[in-house]
């Protein structure tokens, strides 16, 4: 295809404009066409608004080839976008009979009567042509107008994920059978500023002018990455190694595992197991690591004047094989805290100073999770616990 | 003003639109534009590529009376924001030398001299009027184009706020002086169904064309709201107090505090401490606490086979005023667990199954949290531990 094809999302809902939840839609559905070779070139956000949806539609499809229209198919009043498809297309809203006949069986499976509310969801286009949901009782539909390929698909992240992958993706492919597949390398560094990274990236390395290096920050990591199509492959592979290594003593992990499980990994590799006692300040580190389905033994969050030391002897005692990492000695007044990593073969300690801005007590968390997090990175690949950081210092480290 | 004025929100940034980082930008726009009486009528994102954010400066520009455009200021080379403006606009960029002596200023203070990359940050378009930021180096500029005014403004958070607090708004005040503000009321319930929530509301109250209702489903939550121009508050009261008794039953709170806020509130009213005892399954129960600056002495998360009542025994002879929340027993074969409040009073002892689907660990730590803080909530509100829910039952109940 010479030239490019233009794939919208079109967000719908209050709760989704306001912010009051995140579009985690938008991003699975940006990351999925993207593996499978497309781009997602925009994305329009509305409320649960019938005059401006149907402007929406109008307008956006005169903007693009595909728009993939999210939300707002549920049975409740505030759902409306199956009427605002029909006014948008000026065709009336019929019942589908099939879409009827298939909840009828949906709720009979589990045993329930569909309840007469349900009935709304089979209310679509005359034009439309169903687009099947296995899993949700939210029926999906395809219709074509001002030329571009429109998809409406249900707000449920489960059923719009099967419904993408299953049904859409496949009609995607063949409606646009020839497309340069994209190509974007990410790696996640923790230490350095965004603009320290970017001048040296700019000053050391040649960037090639369709290869797209971009920058994203958001305490306390700084995640790098080159994006371009397919077909500069190679140049890709060259550049990143370049940029890799120049960035070796920060880097925490190539790819998008996220630390937490990255440790979880590595610790399973290794057979290992893991004990956390911490302050408050740095509580989310367990949560973090139990998402994360890391191989943890229990957890203590210590309260102030807690006696560290006993409680790292009856570990070390009852569990002689585990891993005992500790983050404590925070206080109010003064950025400084010990990191101390128990092993069965050895136990490191560091004071460390924290010289970065504060911030709220989530953000904090974050940080010094992260701290923790990485010592434990560092340890089970044979690094120095600490790595070198510009918001962090080593006030006194020994074993 | 008889037409409804048009603020559209343009985000830019490929990790915004491939949803790598949530726009948290966003969502406090809009929040705080609605508190002011302005309401976000769209949102734009665009990833970061010249010529698209081009079209989209030029496009949207025809469609709405303000543009807030977000992000692409600063000093990278995927910043390219001022450079689309300008282009759009058939301007050239110019360097601004009132906003690279600020800069300068800005380093000074804190003792830093000026990368010449920031340099980037003061070439703005030649007819750009720039907008202040007191607390960074990206500046805001504002232009007028197809009759439509644009924001630009920088992508970092807190300069974000800054800058449509003290700058935008009482432009966009001055711009449109006479808008009948938006009320809009929440609620938060946990418990019911949103079907049978809005099947219930909407056969029981009567509901005036110019309400509307809306409906936000996040388990274990689901928040219902009202919304209406102010001229309608009358209404607005007497609905709400009937919405609020219908669910009173399943409601957490009004508002928007949060049940971990909320419950942090109710113990620091009520002068009392709180200690967590936690299997990882609602883990999140500690850092959410935290989190909301709740009084939290200490907490554990255990591991399998501990010896619970030894350690709720220890703590009460050493805590004796404070209460100890448990959350403990959860198998992975059978979904039921142990709920204990202890209080300097009372023990309470529920042994509850949840009955709801299996979601992944992050969802599973919010549930069981959420039920843990729940049963805290109406404790300090003198309520049974465990409300009507149709995902938990209770199979034992004792003190």
């Amino acid at each position: 295809m010479s030239r490019t094809m233009k794939i919208e999302m079109v967000s719908t809902g209050d709760e989704v404009l306001y912010g009051q939840i995140t579009d985690t839609n938008a991003a699975w559905l940006s990351d999925f066409l993207f593996q499978q070779g497309f781009l997602v070139s925009s994305r329009f956000t509305v409320g649960d608004d019938l005059t401006q949806l149907i402007h929406t539609l109008q307008t956006r499809s005169k903007e693009n080839d595909i728009l993939i229209v999210n939300g707002g198919l549920g049975p409740t009043s505030d759902d409306l976008t199956a009427l605002a498809a029909a006014k948008a297309n000026n065709d009336e809203l019929i019942l589908h009979q099939e879409w009827v006949a298939k909840m009828e069986q949906y709720f009979a499976c589990r045993g329930n009567n569909m309840s007469p509310k349900n009935l709304k969801q089979a209310m679509l286009p005359a034009s439309a042509t169903l687009v099947d949901n296995s899993v949700g009782t939210a029926c999906g539909f395809r219709m074509v107008m001002n030329g571009c390929h429109l998809f409406f698909t249900p707000g449920v992240p489960f059923e719009f994920q099967e419904m993408v992958k299953t049904q859409i993706l496949p009609e995607i492919r063949q409606l646009f059978p020839d497309v340069d597949k994209p190509l974007c390398y990410r790696l996640t560094t923790m230490g350095r500023s965004e603009s320290d990274l970017a001048s040296e990236i700019e000053q050391r390395l040649s960037i090639p002018a369709n290869i797209n290096v971009g920058y994203r920050s958001a305490m306390p990591i700084i995640e790098l990455k080159l994006t371009a199509r397919q077909s500069l492959q190679a140049q890709m592979n060259s550049l990143w190694a370049e940029l890799a290594s120049l960035v070796s003593d920060n880097l925490l992990y190539e790819g998008t595992i996220g630390l937490a499980r990255l440790v979880s990994t590595l610790l399973k590799q290794q057979s290992l197991q893991l004990l956390v006692l911490t302050d408050k300040l740095a509580a989310a580190v367990v949560s973090q690591l139990y998402d994360a389905d890391a191989p943890l033994i229990k957890a203590e969050i210590f309260g102030d004047n807690d006696p560290l030391n006993a409680q790292i002897l009856t570990w070390q005692m009852h569990y002689p094989h585990a891993i005992i990492l500790s983050l404590t000695g925070f206080s109010a007044e003064e950025p400084i805290f010990t990191l101390q990593l128990i092993t069965p073969k050895q136990a490191y300690h560091y004071t460390l100073k924290y010289t970065g801005r504060i911030h709220n007590n989530q953000i904090q968390q974050e940080i010094f999770s992260a701290v923790g997090l990485d010592a434990l990175r560092r340890y089970l690949t044979q690094q120095p616990l600490v790595g070198p950081n510009i918001w962090l210092d080593v006030i006194e480290a020994g074993k």
